[in-house]
C-alpha cells in the first residue's frame, strides 16, 4: 500500500531558492517568509498523508455506486471530506468576504499538489467546486455570489462544470443543450451532459452545477453559447434549500482511472436554471475559469507524478537483487536501486518532476501578480505557461506513473501493489481541460499572437540567467544557452507562418521543447542555489541527458503540414 | 466495441517488398510466394477478426475465477480455443514429427501479431504453450519429446514457464524453490512460484509445467538451477493420465490487464518433476527458449499497437468536430482527423508499427537463417535484433496505445470505449521476458561482446541501401546516413566503454536511438517499393519527424554512469 510524505522541502526550495518568492513585490507575497510556507505546507502535508493518502487505494478499489439516483462515495470519502472542511482547505486562496483565507494562488498551488498525489480522485469533489466557484466570482452577480459562494467556498456544497456531451467534447459548438427563456428571467434547461466529474454523490448538501447551454433563438454555433448555475436543490431567499430541481443523475462511467470519483451521465429534464454572466458569452466564461483551471489539472499530473515516484523509489531501495554477474560484485548483495537503468528511471522521474513543479509554480506567480497588478506583461506571461503547465505537468505525469510501474517490475502489473493506480488515475489529466494536444495548439497560435514576444521575453530571461552562471557552471549553462538560441529560431519560424495548419502540425512537439528547456533553467537556478549539493546533481542529468531531447523535437516541430495533409484518410485507414 | 481487421496487406509489404524473403536463399523461404503467405494470412486473419476478437473485452470484463482449486476462463474462451487447435494454428512452426507443420518462424510470428492483436490475454494460453514446447524440443529426450510434444504441439495439453518468486524476479540467483532427487530419477519439486500465466484454466487435459528449481546440494546461485518437467496430471507409460501431481493453484493475480489470462500463484508441495537438460544448466535451457519467446514480446506490443490504432483510426474518421475557429472553415463540417495533431498522432502510430513490424520480422529471418545455416553472421544477427524487437515492439506498443486513448478523447477513459484495455493489455509486455531495461543491458553487453562487429555489420547495410537511394530520395538519404553515422560512432564509444555500468547508465537510450535508425532504413525501403505512393508519404513523416529523435537519446546515450552514481540513495530518496 503507497504511503505519501509530503514533498514540503522540495516545494519550499522551489518557491524560496528558485522562484524568490519573498524578493518580488506581489502583494501577499511578503508574507510567504519560509515558517509561513512551512507551517502551511506541513499542516497540508499530515492532512493528505493521515487522511487521505490511505483512502486512495480504498477507493480505487470501491468506486462509487448508483442506487436510485443516489451516488455512494468509497468507505471513509465522507469523514475525510470533513476533515478537510474542518481544517479551511477548500478556501485558502478564496476572498474573505466569502469564507475563504484569501492567500495567494501559489499557495493553493503547492497545496493541491499534496491533495492531488495522495488522492486524486478524492480531490475532485473539492476541485470542481473551486472551479465552479471561481467562475460565479468572476462572472456572477453580487446576488448570485452571496448566494451561492459562502458554502461553496466552505465545500458545504459543492460544483460541477457541464460542457461534454455525447456527441460533443473539444467542439462545443456543436452542443445541442438548450436553455428556454422563463418570464421570471429563470431559464429551463433541457439536455444531456457526460463526464460529469463530482456530478452527484452523498459528501454535501447540495451541488451546484454550472451548465453550458444554447439559449433558444440564439445566434448559430459556439456564438451562441451561455452558462448557466443549476442547484440540484433549489436555493430560497433566505438560504434555506427547497424543492429538487430537475436534475438527476442518468448513470455512473467505468473508467480506467480515477474510481473513486463520480463520474457522471446528467439528465437536465427542464430544470431551472440561471444565466451566468452575459447571454451568448458562455464560452468566455467558461475560458476564464479554465484557464486557472489548466494549471490546477498540470498540478494534478505532478502530485501523482510524486506520488508514483514516492512508492517506485521505496520499492527499489527495498527489492534486494544482485548486481549483474558481469561486473563481478557477489550476487544478492544489493537493490535494484544499484542498477544504472534503475537510476536513470529514477534521476528522470525526480528531475522531470521537479521541471514540472517549477514551471507549474512559476505560472502561478503569474497568476498572482496578474491579479496584484494587472500588468499585461504578467498577463502574457502566465497565459503563455499556462498550456506548458498543464500539458507537461500531466505528460510527466503520465510518464513518471509508467516509469513507476517499471522499477517495480512484475510487481507494478499487479494491482495490489498500487503502481498501477497512478498509471491509471493520472491518464485522465491529459485529456480534461482540453487534451494536452488543444494546450499545444493554443499555445503556438492564440498565445503567439504576439509575434512570439511573450515567448521572446522568456527566452531573454533564460539567456540572461544563463550567462550570469557560465563561469560557474560552464557545460550546463552552455547546453541550455545553446538549446534556448535554437528554441528562438524555431518560435521565430512558427510566428512567421501564417497557415494555422503549419503551427499546429508542430505544436506538440515545439511545447515539449518548450518545456525542456523552461525546465533546464529551472534546474540551473537549483543547481546556483545547491552548488555541489545534490540538487546541482539532478541538474546535470537533467541539462545533459534530457535537454537534448529539444533537437528532435524542434526538427519535428518545424517540420510542416503538407506531409501531414498528403496521406489522404483513406491511405491512413487503410 | 473494437474491431479488427488483420493488416495482411501491411504484412505482405513487409514480407516481399521490404524484405524479399522470397529472393532469399533460406529452405521453406521458396514457398513463401504472395499467393501463399496470402492463403495463411486471410486464414489466420479470419480467425482473428470473427472468432478472437469478439472475446477481448469479455475476457477483460469478466476475467478468471478461482473456485476449489478449479480456474474458470471467460466465457466463450474454451470453444474459441478449440477452433484454433481444429486449424493447426498451434502448430503452425513446429516439426511435423510432432504434428506440426513446419513453416518457417517469419510465418508464425505473423501470425502471432494477428493473434495478438485480437485477444492478448487469449494467445497467451497459447504462446505459453509454444514456449514451452520450444524448450522441451530443444533440451528433452527423446523419450520426453515423445511423451510431451505431440499433445502440447496440438494444444491438447497446454505449458507454462516458471521462473519468478515473492522475493525474486529478474535475478533468479535468490531462487528458493527446490529439488529432491528420488531414487527412480524424478524429483519432488517444492517451493512458490508467482506470476506463471495460464497457470491453471479448464480448457486442456493437462498442463505441463516448466520450472526453475535448485537441485538440493548443488552450486549456490544461478548455477545451481536446474529446469524441470512437471505436469498437472502424471502421463502413464501408454500416455494415458494418471494421478493429479501435488501441484495447485494459490491465487489469481488482480492485474491491470489481460484479465482474460490467468496469472496464478503456483504451490509446488512434492510435485514429481523430470530433469529436462542437464543438471544445473537450467538457465542456459531457460535463455534458449527466451530468445525467441523475446521476440514474440515484441510481437505481442505490435499486434496490440495495430489494434489500437484501427481502433483509434476508425474513431477519428467518425467523431464529428468542426475545424478550429481559427483557420475559417465552417464549423461541424469534419472529423476530428482533419485537426494536423490528430493526423500528427495517428502517422506516428502507423509509422512506428511499421517500423516495429518490419524490425521484428527482419529478426524472424535472421532466426530462420540461422536455423537453416548455422552461420554465425546469422546467429549474431538475430541475437542483435532480439532484444532491439523485444523493447521497440513493446514501447511502440505502449506508445500507440496510449495514444490511441488520447485520439479518443473523454471517450478513451471510459472503459466501454475499448481503448483503455489495450493501453492496459500491453502494459506487461515491457516488463515480461526481460524488462526492457533488461533488453538494453543485453543489448549493449553481451550483444556488443564481439566489439560492435554485428552492429557495425547493420549500419553497413543500412548506408550501402542508403546511398543506392540517394539521387532519387536526396532529403530521406541523408537523413539516414547521417543518423547511421552518428550512431556508429555512439555503438565505437560504448564498445570501447570496460566499465559496464558506462554502457549500462545509456543502454535504454541507445538501444531507442538504434531502433529509431533501424526504422527509417526500413521506411526508405518501403518509400522505394512505393515511389509516390502512401508507403512513401509514410516514410517521410517518419525520417524526417521521428528518426531525429536519435539526436537526443544518443547524447544521453553518451553520458556515462558518473552522474547517476553521485547521487547517493539518501538523496535519491530525499
Amino acid at each position: 500500500m503507497p504511503s505519501y510524505t509530503a514533498p514540503i522541502k522540495d516545494m519550499q526550495f522551489v518557491l524560496h531558492d528558485v522562484l524568490n518568492v519573498t524578493a518580488s513585490s506581489t502583494p501577499g507575497y511578503d508574507e510567504l517568509e519560509a515558517d509561513f510556507t512551512s507551517a502551511i505546507l506541513e499542516e497540508a502535508g499530515k492532512l493528505t498523508s493521515e487522511v487521505l493518502a490511505p483512502l486512495n487505494a480504498v477507493g480505487d478499489q470501491e468506486g462509487c455506486r448508483l442506487e436510485n439516483g443516489v451516488v455512494y462515495t468509497p468507505k471513509g470519502f465522507k469523514d475525510a471530506f470533513a476533515k478537510v472542511k474542518e481544517g479551511g482547505w477548500t478556501g485558502l486562496d478564496m476572498p474573505e468576504q466569502y469564507g475563504g483565507q484569501n492567500m495567494p494562488y501559489i499557495l493553493g498551488t503547492a497545496v493541491g499538489e499534496m491533495f492531488s498525489a495522495s488522492n486524486q480522485a478524492f480531490t475532485m469533489y473539492q476541485g470542481l467546486t473551486h472551479g465552479a466557484a471561481s467562475a460565479i466570482l468572476a462572472h456572477g452577480s453580487d446576488a448570485q455570489k452571496d448566494t451561492y459562494l459562502p458554502n461553496m467556498v466552505s465545500c458545504e456544497w459543492t460544483g460541477t462544470m457541464n460542457l461534454t456531451e455525447p456527441h460533443c467534447g473539444t467542439d462545443l459548438g456543436l452542443m445541442r443543450t438548450k436553455a428556454a427563456p422563463q418570464e421570471d428571467g429563470s431559464y429551463k434547461i433541457t439536455g444531456q451532459k457526460i463526464f460529469i466529474s463530482s456530478g452527484e454523490h452523498d459528501m454535501a448538501d447540495n451541488i451546484i452545477h454550472l451548465v453550458l447551454a444554447k439559449i433558444e433563438g440564439g445566434p448559430e454555433g459556439i456564438k451562441g453559447v451561455s452558462l448557466f448555475i443549476v442547484p440540484k436543490f433549489m436555493v430560497e431567499e433566505d438560504g434555506s434549500l427547497g424543492e429538487r430541481n430537475a436534475v438527476s443523475v442518468g448513470s455512473i462511467e467505468e473508467k480506467m482511472g480515477i474510481h473513486g470519483n463520480s463520474t457522471c451521465v446528467m439528465n437536465y429534464d427542464g430544470a431551472v436554471g440561471y444565466l451566468l454572466g452575459d447571454e451568448h458569452k458562455g464560452m468566455r466564461a467558461m475560458f476564464t475559469m479554465m484557464n486557472n483551471a489548466r494549471l490546477g489539472v498540470g498540478i494534478q499530473g505532478i502530485g501523482i507524478a510524486e506520488g508514483a515516484m514516492q512508492h517506485a523509489i521505496a520499492y527499489a531501495m527495498d527489492r534486494k537483487q544482485g548486481r549483474t554477474p558481469l561486473d563481478g560484485t557477489p550476487e544478492g548483495t544489493g537493490t535494484i536501486l544499484d542498477h544504472a537503468d534503475v537510476r536513470r528511471m529514477v534521476a528522470t522521474m525526480k528531475a522531470d518532476t521537479f521541471a514540472a513543479r517549477a514551471i507549474a509554480l512559476a505560472c502561478g506567480v503569474g497568476i498572482d501578480m496578474t491579479a496584484a497588478t494587472g500588468d499585461k506583461a504578467w498577463t502574457a506571461r502566465a497565459a503563455f505557461l499556462t498550456p506548458i503547465a498543464k500539458a507537461f505537468g500531466t505528460d510527466t505525469g503520465m510518464a513518471v506513473a509508467e516509469m513507476g510501474v517499471q522499477v517495480h517490475g512484475g510487481m507494478g502489473f499487479i494491482e495490489e501493489t498500487g503502481a498501477a493506480q497512478y498509471s491509471r488515475d493520472v491518464r485522465v489529466t491529459a485529456i480534461y481541460e482540453g487534451t494536452n494536444g488543444i494546450q499545444a495548439m493554443d499555445l503556438v497560435a492564440r498565445k503567439m499572437m504576439d509575434g512570439g514576444e511573450a515567448a521572446n521575453r522568456l527566452l531573454d530571461e533564460i539567456e540572461a540567467d544563463a550567462e550570469a552562471a557560465r563561469d560557474v557552471f560552464p557545460n550546463m549553462t552552455d547546453a541550455l544557452w545553446q538549446a534556448s538560441e535554437t528554441l528562438r529560431e524555431a518560435t521565430d519560424w512558427l510566428t512567421e507562418q501564417s497557415n494555422m495548419d503549419t503551427r499546429f502540425a508542430g505544436a506538440v512537439p515545439y511545447l515539449r521543447a518548450f518545456a525542456r528547456v523552461l525546465g533546464a533553467h529551472m534546474h540551473l537556478k537549483a543547481a546556483l542555489a545547491d552548488k555541489g549539493g545534490p540538487r546541482e546533481k539532478l541538474a546535470r542529468f537533467y541539462i545533459l541527458r534530457l535537454l537534448p531531447e529539444h533537437v528532435g523535437l524542434l526538427a519535428h516541430a518545424q517540420a510542416g503540414e503538407a506531409d501531414l495533409f498528403a496521406l489522404s484518410a483513406d491511405e491512413l485507414a487503410a
